[in-house]
Order: structure tokens, then C-alpha cells, then sequence
């Protein structure tokens, strides 16, 4: 039978998206098998011990294999990439009796793929977007997250004020660099929202009147620290009590 | 005067090195006037602004411009960069009175750019690399600092124990997932070292014998936090008391 395979670039308006690399696939095997359209291996992947893995999560979950070496040519732009994961795209609804970081139009894929890394360890799994915004499934957003995207909830917004709708009674902490409060003075109740702008803009002054704003502390030596820096800083405060 | 001009694309053994773009260019203009050697300005460059910023400087510090396009296409791979500094490499003692930030065999250059951003941020400007390292002068490192090299002082070392013998008697802190303090239970005195392991392999165990070692809690859903989170977290912990 000779079925003309249809494979393209990925672009954000697809259904589906892409793990590319056996250590981003084997964590999309095992957390969300259920996404997972097919698997892509390479013929030159040789490593036994990864082929055995994704073989028998792939025959346990009746998850089809295609050794195509082409795809790889159009999906991935590395050389040392062997194994992917094609997956339809996932809704999530987010926990609201919980912390929720809230991104103001973030635009950069690899900034978004470390902030969900580091919000994943520091257990704070609830993510809203508010859009204009980055792909979160970007493959490159996704080869950021390092498999974290499989293991936390997103939601895009198309604004602020729908995301309010949707998060309900929470107390509210935008970072500004115009914050009223420093960082290590604040407590942060359960369930709150601490809300932050994007890389080059920052959020607006509006923000100053919604909740308690923060500020990290830097001196005036840099314009600001960036942006998953800034996010990461405020989870550990946020969530170190806890532990 | 037919004076051939020979501009090569930078590499490590090379005496001088490049800041890429206006602002960064004239970050280098205004704290280390006395390392340029040259400014080349593109034909594209048509901000007032910046062009009498630049001018006025190099005008008072007897600077030499250059209006030069080829340089633009042998020096930078980006589109919109109209502006170049070329300056002469140079050596910094570390100030033993003050904390150090130690980084043994950092390996991207955007995480040390974006660690000295941070590191200037939250005023710990003493910084120890350990070798083989990433090359600090390297444009991408430069820019990803965003001219935070020209704020702080930096030395490489050849091995942890050549550092050690500079540092002479302070305490060291050195950040590993075995480490046996958390992070929010130690207070960093002055001097002090906080020391960081390569980006793929941290830490040796060997270091576990050294000073006091310290954990940043976080889930195991991943390996690690990526080293410039693992870093700023952690000047911000060590820096909070002192605002």
C-alpha cells in the first residue's frame, strides 16, 4: 500500500504538536500517553535501553511506531534528535482552590518553557496566559519545559478581565517595579495569583490598583531582572513556608 | 591612505572583543571608556539620539569611530545591529572582602550572561570561574549580560583549589542536590563563597566536603533547576537581610 505520508513544519495554528528528543518523548509516554498520536524513530537511533522503553510503553498503550526518517528532516532542526512524539493539543482547566502564576503576554518560547520547569519544582502547577502570548506548544517552548508541560494545567485568557472571571475570590499580587511592597514582607495566602508582565514592557500601571503589587528589590545598576528569574524568585518565597 | 582593513569574526584567543548593538555599546561607553579601541557605526544607524550620545562620548574620550558596513556583516549575525564596540579584553581582581559568586565549569554562554545580570542585580559583584569554562567575553555572553560584564569584577581559575588559595579564610556554600541545609536555614556571613556546578553535572561530590553545603528544595517531578534560577534564587536569599 503505498499511503503518501503528509508530514509539515509545525505551525501554531496545527492541531497537534511535537516532543522532539527520546528524554521529552519518554516523559510524554509516561505522563500523558493519552495525547499521543504516533511516535517517530530514527534509523540511527541506537540506543537499546530508550528503544526498549518506548517500545513497550508504545505496546502497552497501542501507540503507533513509524520508523521515517524524513520526519525528522521537516519536524526537528537538530542533528542528534531521534525519536519524536506527535500529540493533539490539550484543554486544561485550572485548580482554583490553588496558587496561579498569571503570564501578561509573555513572548518568548524558551523564557515560557523555563518558567513552567521551575514552577513544576516548586509544586505551583497552575498556569494562566493572557494573550497576545507565545505558543506554550511551540516545540521550542516545549524542549524549554524540559517535559514540565505535561505536567501542570494552562489556560490562555484573552484578557485580564476574563481571567478574573474565571479565577474567582483570590487575593491578587502583580510584581512591578513600581511595587508597593518588597517581596520578603509578603505572605502569600491559599489561593492567590502572582501576576507578572511581559519581558520587554512589564505590566501597566492598571495593575497597581488591583490586589497587593511587589516588588524584588535590585539596584539600579540593571533595568530589571528577567523575567524567569524574576518568576522563579518569587515561587521559592511564595511556596518555602510550606516545606 | 589605502589602510586595508582587517576585521575578523571574534574567536576565544582573540586580545579584543565586541559589544553588539547601541545600548550595550553604550553601556561600555559610559563605565569602561578606557578598554575601547574602536566604535564602528553601520549606514543603517539613523537615530539622532543614540548617534549624538555615542559621538559626545567618543568626542571627550579621544575615541575613534569608524563608519565601516563591512564590519557589521563580519561581526554580527543579527539584522538590526547598527552599532559595535570593540574594546581590549581585561583583567579584575576580586575584592576577598566581599561575597564571590563561584562558577565551576559554566558551559552556556547565555546562562553566564544572564547570571552576571542577575549578580549585579542584587549587588554581589565578585565573580570566580572555574575552568573549562565558557569564555565570558564571547559576544553572545556579553550580550545576554546586558553589559553587566562592565559592573562587576571576574577572574578564571584554573581548578577549585588555585581559587581557593586566592579566596584565602571565608566560608563557602557550595549549591548541590545532595547539599544538607536548605536554602531559608542559612545565613550567609561576609566574605562568603556560594558555589554552583556545571549546567549537565553540578557539583562533585567532593564538594560536599567543602564548607557547608546547601539544597534548594524542590519536587522531584524535575531533574533540577536550570543554573542562572539556581543562582539568583539564591543571591536573593543571601543578599535579602542586607536591604
Amino acid at each position: 500500500m503505498n499511503r503518501k505520508v503528509n508530514i509539515k513544519r509545525y505551525k501554531r495554528q496545527d492541531q497537534v504538536s511535537y516532543t522532539l528528543g527520546a528524554t521529552l518523548t519518554i516523559e510524554l509516554l509516561k505522563k500523558r500517553s493519552d495525547i499521543i498520536q504516533k511516535i517517530y524513530i530514527h534509523s540511527k537511533m541506537d540506543s537499546e535501553k530508550i528503544l526498549e522503553k518506548v517500545e513497550e510503553i508504545c505496546n502497552r498503550e497501542k501507540i503507533a511506531i513509524e520508523y521515517n526518517d524524513k520526519a525528522f528532516r521537516i519536524l526537528s532542526d537538530k542533528e542528534n534528535c531521534f525519536v519524536i512524539g506527535e500529540f493533539r493539543k490539550f484543554d486544561c482547566e485550572l485548580d482554583n482552590s490553588k496558587k496561579h502564576i498569571v503570564l501578561v503576554s509573555p513572548s518568548n518560547s524558551g523564557n515560557l518553557g523555563t518558567i513552567m520547569r521551575t514552577a513544576v519544582g516548586f509544586g505551583v502547577k497552575e498556569l494562566a496566559i493572557i494573550r497576545p502570548a507565545v505558543d506554550i506548544y511551540d516545540p521550542k517552548t516545549i524542549r524549554a519545559s524540559m517535559g514540565a508541560i505535561f505536567n501542570l494545567n494552562f489556560r490562555y485568557f484573552n484578557s485580564f478581565e476574563e481571567y478574573r472571571d474565571y479565577a474567582r475570590e483570590r487575593e491578587y499580587f502583580p510584581f512591578m517595579l513600581k511595587g508597593s511592597l518588597p517581596l520578603p514582607k509578603i505572605r502569600f495566602p491559599e489561593p492567590c495569583s502572582l501576576i507578572f508582565g511581559n519581558e520587554a514592557t512589564g505590566l501597566s500601571d492598571e495593575f497597581l490598583k488591583i490586589g497587593q503589587s511587589v516588588i524584588i528589590d535590585h539596584s539600579l545598576e540593571i533595568d530589571s531582572l528577567n523575567l524567569p528569574i524574576a518568576v522563579s524568585i518569587a515561587l521559592y518565597e511564595a511556596t518555602k513556608h510550606l516545606k
